[in-house]
Formats: C-alpha cells, sequence, structure tokens
C-alpha cells in the first residue's frame, strides 16, 4: 500500500536480503531494515519489529530461506533445522509462522535438502516469495468479498493493526475498508488504541490517512458508547489463529468487542486468509495465548515533546501486571468469516466450507 | 485510608487549613498540599489536584469554611457569596460540589451570616467537617454491606479509581474489597487501566498497594479474557451519576465491562453513596456525557527513565480523535447498587427504596 504516494509491501525480498518496515517506530519515523541473517530475523519476530499474522508468515519464510543460505553444504540439514525451531519459537499464537515455516520446509525436503545444497536453496527462496505473493493476493480477495459488507457513509470500528502492515499487503480487516474507499463509499473507521502496545494508535491510524480514509482513534473504553449511539455498524478486526470450530483468537479486547457487539446487534465480522485457519486445533480453547512482559502494560512508548522517542511508566514502580496477549471469541458471536474464497459462517461447517475452498480438505 | 502505614484522609483538615493529597504526581509522588485561601481551593478542584465526587464535595464545603476566615466582620456576606460563586465554578456538573457548599451556606446562614461573623465561622467549618465526617461514614458503610458479596479467594475486578482517592476515606467500589480484606478474606483485584486518563493504572494500583491487597493492573482489553478463564467472580464499579430508572453513568468502558460480564455469568455491581443518585434524571439517556480534549487520547502521561515526569504521543501528529469520557450501563446489566443504606436492585424500585431509606423521598 502507500507511504507518501509510494508503494510498499510490509515484507519483501531485495538484493538477496529480507526487507521489513520497522513497526515499533511507526508512526513517528518510516523506515525499512534489511536482514541477511535468520537469527536477525527471528529477533525482528520475536520482538515485534515485524509482527501481524501474515507479516510473521512471510517474514519466518524468508527467514528460513535466509538461514538455507548461511548455512554450510556439509551441515545442511541440521542446520536448517535448529533455524526452523529457532523461528518457530518467536509467537506462539501465530498460526501463519507455522504455516509459512511448513510451505518453505516441505520445499526443502522436496528439493533434496542436505543432498542438494544448491537447489534447497533455490526452492527455499521461492517457496519464500510463493507465501509472500499469496498472502498479498488473499488479501485482495479479502477485500473484494468484504467490501458489499460496508454500506456507504457505514461507521467501522476495528481493534489492532490487521491492515497491510500485518500481512505482505491490503491487510485482512482493513482491506474491505481499504476497497469500499477505492470504490467511492464514504466510510469512517473508528480504530481501538489497542492497549498495551497500541498497534491501532500507532499502525491503523497511520495507514488510514495514507490511504486518504476518515478515522478517529478511540481508547479502547470508548467502543460500547460510540456503538450504543449508532455511530458504529459494523466491527471488522482480524484474527491471529482460527479453531475448526469457528473459534476465533485474536488481539486482546477482541472477544470484549464482540460480546458488546452481540448486546446491541451491532454486526461483527472477522477477516482472514484461510491460512489463519489450524485445522487441527479444535476449539478455541486449544489455543495456547502468550503471557506477554508486564513492562508493556507498565510502560508506554510514544513520541516525546522534545521530538524524541521515549516511554513513561503509568504505575508505580514494580508494580504487579497481567498481560496476556490474546484472546478467544467464541465462534457464536462472529456473524461471518471474510476471506479469500468468500463470507463462511464462523461454524465447524463454515470453516470446513473454506478448507475446501482452499484446496486443504 | 494507609499510605506507608500512616492513615490520611484524602480531604482534611490541620491546624486552620485544607489538606489535599496532591493527586496529579500520584503514583510517582505522594505529597499533600496545605490551603488557607479559598481561591486556591477553588484551582486545586478545577485542575484536578482533588477529584472524585466525594472528594470534591468535601473541598469545596472546605474551601466555603476558609472563606469565611478571610471574610472582615463589614464585608462578611458578600465576600461568603462571592467565594461560593468562585468555588461552585469550578467543575460545574459535579452534583456533591454543590451538595458540600448548600451543607456549608445553609450553617453560615442559620449562625446569622454577618450578623454574626465569628459564629458563622465556626458554623461555616462545623459543617464541612460534617460533610467530610458523613462521606468517609458513608463510604465506610458501602464496605460493610458489600463485603459479603466478595467470597474467600475471590478475583475482583474494578474500573477506573473509585477508591478512597476519590472520596475522604474508603471509598465506594473499593470499600468492600478493602473491608474483605481487613475481614481476613483473600482478595485478588484485577485494575482496569482505564485510559485514556489511566486513573486505574495510577491511582487504584496505588491504593491497594497502600492497603497491601493482592492486584494486579491490566490493559483495558484484557478484562474479557481474564474474566472467561474464571479469574475474576465479581466486577465492583463506582459512578457519576445514577438515574431514577437505575441506568449508571461512570467512567468510560464501564458498560462494555458490564456486558462482557453479563454474557460470561460474572457478577457486576455498582457501588455509591447514595447522594450520587439524580431522582431528577428519568433515564441514563437523560445524563449528558462530556467529550473531552483529544489530547487525552493522543498523550500519555508518566514517569519518565530519568526519574522526572513527562508526556508521549503514540498517535501521528494531528491524528483524529474522539473523546467521550462516560457511558452509561443500563439497569438490566446492573446485579445490585451497593450503597450505605444496603445493597438494592438497579431499577425504579430499588433507586426509590435507597432514597427512602435516606429520608429523600
Amino acid at each position: 500500500m502507500r507511504v507518501d504516494g509510494t508503494q510498499y509491501r510490509t515484507v519483501d525480498w531485495e538484493d538477496g536480503k529480507l526487507v521489513l518496515i520497522d513497526q515499533p517506530v511507526l508512526p513517528h519515523t518510516f523506515r525499512q531494515v534489511h536482514i541477511d541473517d535468520h537469527v536477525v530475523a527471528a529477533e525482528a519476530i520475536s520482538t515485534m519489529v515485524v509482527r501481524g499474522a501474515g507479516a510473521i508468515g512471510a517474514a519466518g519464510a524468508y527467514g528460513l530461506a535466509l538461514a538455507t543460505r548461511q548455512a554450510a553444504d556439509a551441515e545442511f540439514d541440521a542446520y536448517v533445522a535448529t533455524a526452523r525451531d529457532r523461528l518457530a519459537n518467536t509467537r506462539p499464537t501465530a498460526q501463519n509462522l507455522f504455516y509459512g515455516l511448513t510451505r518453505v520446509s516441505e520445499a526443502i525436503a522436496t528439493a533434496g535438502g542436505g543432498a542438494d545444497p544448491d537447489g534447497s536453496r533455490v526452492a527455499a527462496l521461492a517457496a519464500a516469495q510463493a507465501v509472500a505473493d499469496e498472502d498479498a493476493a488473499a488479501c485482495e480477495a479479502i477485500g473484494r468479498h468484504g467490501a458489499p459488507l460496508i454500506a456507504d457513509g457505514a461507521g467501522v470500528a476495528t481493534h489492532c493493526n490487521a491492515g497491510w502492515l500485518a500481512f505482505v499487503d491490503w491487510g485482512s480487516a482493513l482491506s474491505p475498508v481499504f476497497r469500499a474507499h477505492r470504490d467511492g463509499k464514504a466510510v469512517r473507521v473508528f480504530v481501538d488504541e489497542t492497549r498495551p502496545r497500541g498497534q491501532g494508535a500507532r499502525l491503523t491510524a497511520w495507514e488510514l490517512a495514507g490511504e486518504g480514509v476518515e478515522h478517529a482513534v478511540i481508547a479502547d473504553n470508548a467502543f460500547g458508547h460510540l456503538a450504543s449511539h449508532g455511530e458504529i455498524q459494523i466491527v471488522i478486526t482480524g484474527s491471529d489463529r482460527v479453531a475448526r470450530n469457528g473459534d476465533v483468537a485474536n488481539k486482546i479486547g477482541t472477544f470484549g468487542r464482540a460480546a458488546i457487539a452481540r448486546r446491541l446487534g451491532v454486526a461483527f465480522y472477522v477477516a482472514l486468509p484461510s491460512t489463519t485457519i489450524d485445522p487441527d486445533c479444535p476449539t478455541g480453547a486449544d489455543i495456547p495465548i502468550e503471557e506477554r512482559d508486564g513492562d508493556e502494560v507498565r510502560w508506554t512508548w510514544g513520541a516525546t515533546e522534545d521530538g524524541g522517542f521515549g516511554r513513561v511508566r503509568t504505575v508505580y514502580a514494580g508494580c504487579p501486571v497481567r498481560n496476556p496477549a490474546f484472546d478467544v471469541t467464541p465462534a457464536d458471536l462472529v456473524d461471518g468469516l471474510i476471506t479469500e474464497h468468500g463470507v463462511f459462517p464462523a461454524s465447524r461447517e463454515g470453516v470446513d466450507a473454506i478448507l475446501r475452498a482452499a484446496g486443504r480438505l
């Protein structure tokens, strides 16, 4: 999508290097980082230089492709296996990470692995490129299928960042918004700040500004009030993992939005590429929920008044904190799953229909 | 309540001076300000050095008592009337402020006003002292009535600050928690950060630490996840105004907590002194909702890493923001109103019963 009129991908490959948009410094600074070491790629995922379902999947895939280039021929298989473990252990909830790593691993195995290191290197990069291209294409299709759900003049609420910065391009939840806007509809987006890390305030608002979509950032607490006063007609969020029964894991706070929306009769949709579905995960209760460092709650990062960048602590020093990073929205609160294959019910039947359309069932 | 083992009131009177805890610098600095000029008292209210319904009421009452001491005998009545106007104009929507000022004005009138300046000075201070003492007593009674709702070992969630810093002592929502804790129950409090101003993170956590109550600050988004995993058995919040039908206006985000709690079958109670009821307000829809300055959302205040105090901006410069400060929780989502007269249903019948018990109906 566009930054100051120039087209970018969140995760890209250039001159033998993985190229990421450095997300923690957004929206205050726009810069890309160039990575030629899979250890650095893994760090970029765990420290959230790159974050978001599809973006992590592509970064993990490219990271493993980097590892094939770092591996000596003599110890190729062992090196790549260790690298894969390192990359897989960065973010436990993200389904797309495992999908991306598996695609590249399978390509390496098919190419012979240590029996043909050079062939495997070529195959790994091709697989990673395919993961990225397919992610971008799927997200664009999500926009086409989701845009008709947004009425002209609608207020749309979204949580966290499920825009193009969370994928390779277009995004999941924001893709229907971008499409509706490009189709000429009046759309107003209410952007949850999304504490503790503030991805809505920092990233989603910046993305919407870049595309010229009308928006307002709100404290996470304000959603219920605005929705109950008729300002919000539809909620669209992304997802980090969808279980077989249609339960949705997503950024902490998503479940609450869904419960409030149901109380008010406001539509609640989840947008995702089909790769976010984990067919082996029966229900949301089986999805591991990451609890992150409490300092994410204790401290808030941002631009300082002197034009620098820093953080402030709101709680007393050493205050105990709990910091679950995701929650599970039960399928019955979700009005539909917007995918690259169309809009499906959030149910076992709906999920199986998506998997069949994706050729995975 | 206790700070480092010493007993304090939020609003107190000492050696002829109004003594306030300086709240904007909490929890980073604990200090009291000593005020002997009603003009300074009015400034302290408008700049929120003192905030919270009961605390403002007592501070206004003491402020007017200060004015009687500043007034020359010859122009006593005119001076006091002007002082009253100044104090009343600090927070024009705060019900308890008018209640406190009216109590002191009536005492002055009864004592003769300018006809007996010394008698009026004594009467004014006695009335202010009574306002403060009655507020503290009502809040302590709220604790006695509410504590039985908290089971031994319970997880309690609260929103914003409705502790002793919002009143003269004890608080509303936290009073049952303090009482249960002093009664020897194991209580664990999950403290909503309460964006945008962070009263939970800044004030409630600090209060609970002072009393030795186990607690953890959570992002506002985390409530649903923790409640759905059995970590929270009861929610208790305060209120800024209760309508005649039992609808509750409170800090933005309260309605969302109630909707989520209902979905999960978690108990949701609102604690308030009966003075918070507005008998002339038929329903929550009649309560005006203040929208505050967007910079409260754009910027976050706190302690800086160098030991100072400052703010950071999370959104891009000039980002549009919406900032409603309160919301309305419909009575049907409230399991009960905890008052100094007992626990009542959140309904027209329940509210009328409270008003009768308070001698106001």
